[in-house]
């Protein structure tokens, strides 16, 4: 059964590359993130993707892992895409360690007691995540004025934005999370 | 003067195989497109960019590559993206040869004389770029409906996300169109 | 320290009655719900709430209590109500033994597998959430299509109408639910 | 016939505490409210909301009668409701003695000449009824600079909250106000 | 003073026709409407407002003035302009004899019992004044099949235009109805 | 053929003055602009219409023709009014000689390198296209910070009034731009 509502089975064989990237997510993870199975039915596909998802996600950043994780999940909510609520709520959870933050920021980011510089960046991708078009430069500044380097603002732009192609992904073919991210560091 | 309202100069030098690509546009288009500038001051972030580009855009597909475009300025219109509204503008211009095409596209779909086929890829890729998170089985059967594949599904979808992150980044750096653009096959 | 951002310190003493509501909720669920600590600042206006509270979501109904902490969840979501989010969260957890279960509700509930009945039910309670001066005779025929009485659809609409009260209430006064919520039922 | 669209007729006989209840109303109002009639179907009910709303409109407040009958038809405005409109808005008109005051705030509240305490109220009860989840400290803030206690504003939240219930339960059932408010107080 | 927030006076001396109209105005209404009051500041976009509105509302049609009416007070309710509420839903009162329906069209023209001929109009109305870009063959021939001619629909069309037009004039100007119309055939 | 979607052919023959008209626009033009052919089908409108138009447009004002095209263009591109977006982007492109303001004022007008008098008049016409319920005397006052009198305010709203009802009309009808628009002043 595939990841999600359209017909398209993995590539069968896998190349050895690809093999041998899925058996160390199942090595460190457990499993294979459904993502990575929903577009391995087209090998090219799934190497431009993860080839974007780790340079953004995993990349020399001024942005920490969990920073990125937590934009994620709160463009993730203004958008109520399911499955990266899910896998990237998880992280969240794990990266902190705190469980209640993961639930605050995929319910309602404002309710968390984040540090200005964090909450400037949430609410730059959030503003992100709707009215784009009416961003202007007092939008920047605000971020610059939170001690962000016009990189960092490429940063929290770019995984913003990411995130607002695979949540339209995911809710457009209905990809399924993973079971087992559900209990993960509660 | 880098192309966005960011500080975020070229890598200088670009390597050899970036040097040739740039040339490679110039020679086609005339100049390098401000994205690929954008881009340039991170060369993996502009080879992760052009991979997943070139693969959505110009890589095989059931969809032709003005109706790829025709998805573009469609979701750049619901969007208003001037980066993109004008660069894809252009390329919808060109590639059907019919100038009022490109402006019916990029200021109000609905108007134009559409096949069935055609109009049906555009309200899916304005339904993702809206309330997305509603999307459902009957959705994507309507595609199916008009003889779309799930292959071809999966690219319907996976262009009109792209362009909801390319909007987002583009519109978030206030990156500027080449003035080129414009007077193209009017 | 009270529950909410208001200062509004719980009657001092408790009338009996009310000490002995509050110890029969630290007998049964191990800590006194926020909500009721919130309200005790007027013994009227607790009782008034919790009144209507119990008849609406324990009293006799057509709809199973899950239900009804089903359409609070589906309410509270789209209104990104994080108390009641947490609180009624956990219900569902609980009251369906299924985690997951809990998460789709809570996340985007039209990614739940749920029978039809469950999902009219929904739909018209977040229809109410939002355009509900809209709502017509064909909403309601919609419920009874699919087995809802009249005194059903009364249920249905009160307590989705509940929510929308006390997810106001909750976040207009920046209402902090219990910590014993996050990890129950995972 | 009952004064919804739902098939729910009064309980028969009704208590002799209701029936007293009701002839009050038959005394005072000339009518028993509608709103009253509808719940009548079954005793508990009535009673649990006739009890709130007493306490919220009739109760010891800082606000005034006319100042929560203003911030129920500015809620109710906002939402459409035909019944509230038509029976608060009489309230108004009434408690005011001021005809035009009374369709000011049930067209467009910011046309009337408000003073700042009350104007500061009505923005909030609509922020409430609106975009509710950015409600921040912000916002109890504006309002304290008005002169409002924490008492006060729980007031406020709490009227405001609750026309957002029965907006909804008015409107999902097609509740009719009576005829007899259109002509009053004109 | 004005009747509106802008400083134009009335032009004075007003030429003999003006003088002459706004005399017949006193003695069929008992006053000048504010909003003549208003563009009097300059004769020719007085007569230029007037020849509109006059042809519009009160020229020949297949829609009834009280039909009209019903539009230009539904445009209104859902652009929450005050001033037209005011005049035109006096105008509903007074053509339909029934002031009850006044109100209903004015705070939700829903819950009126309405010939599917004149909710149809409403309907397209209401779509006009929102997200008219989306209107499409199907909308008009919903007015067809109700019995509108392809010249009544031009009609609703206008009216429903026209009224977008002056509630934002209306309103932009802070523009005051007079006091008159309030008591006006309740 | 009729220039909408409506079966509503010129009036036969033209009164001699609409013909000498007709025939001015050809000569100035090179053709009749499709908005005054579809008001052909009755006189009096048209009369009416161009009565306003002109006076809005070409009549004397404090602001300049371009700047009332940039408010018409501005105003149509919020409402995606495919007619007027065609017919006045071209007269922005003709009036200011330059075809990528055309083009940002029709795409996003906060991308034009605008003079503040200038960004205070679109921001104020897209104000009022949009929430104009809720404008007050702040947003008069912004344009009066900019130079403006009241007497250029009431332009700038009747301008943008004017265009909030013809772009209703033109997309409630289907009317079709004439095609010779797409290539002026590229």
């Amino acid at each position: 059964m595939t990841p999600t509502a359209l017909d398209l089975p993995q590539a069968n064989p896998l190349p050895p590359e690809t093999q041998r990237y899925f058996a160390l997510c199942v090595e460190k993870l457990g499993f294979v993130p459904n993502v990575l199975r929903a577009y391995a039915f087209d090998v090219d596909k799934l190497n431009a993707f993860t080839a974007l998802y780790n340079d953004l996600m995993l990349g020399p950043s001024g942005l920490s892992k969990l920073e990125r994780e937590m934009i994620a999940v709160a463009v993730s909510a203004e958008n109520r895409c399911f499955y990266c609520l899910v896998a990237h709520g998880a992280a969240v959870r794990q990266l902190s360690g705190d469980p209640e933050l993961g639930e605050r920021i995929a319910f309602n980011w404002r309710t968390a007691a984040l540090e200005p510089r964090v909450r400037a960046m949430l609410a730059f991708a959030v503003r992100m995540t709707r009215a784009f078009a009416e961003i202007a430069e007092a939008d920047r500044q605000a971020l610059r004025d939170e001690g962000l380097s016009d990189r960092d603002i490429w940063d929290v732009a770019s995984v913003a934005a990411f995130f607002n192609m695979t949540n339209r992904v995911a809710s457009a073919t209905a990809m399924e999370p993973n079971p087992e991210y559900h209990g993960q560091a509660r």
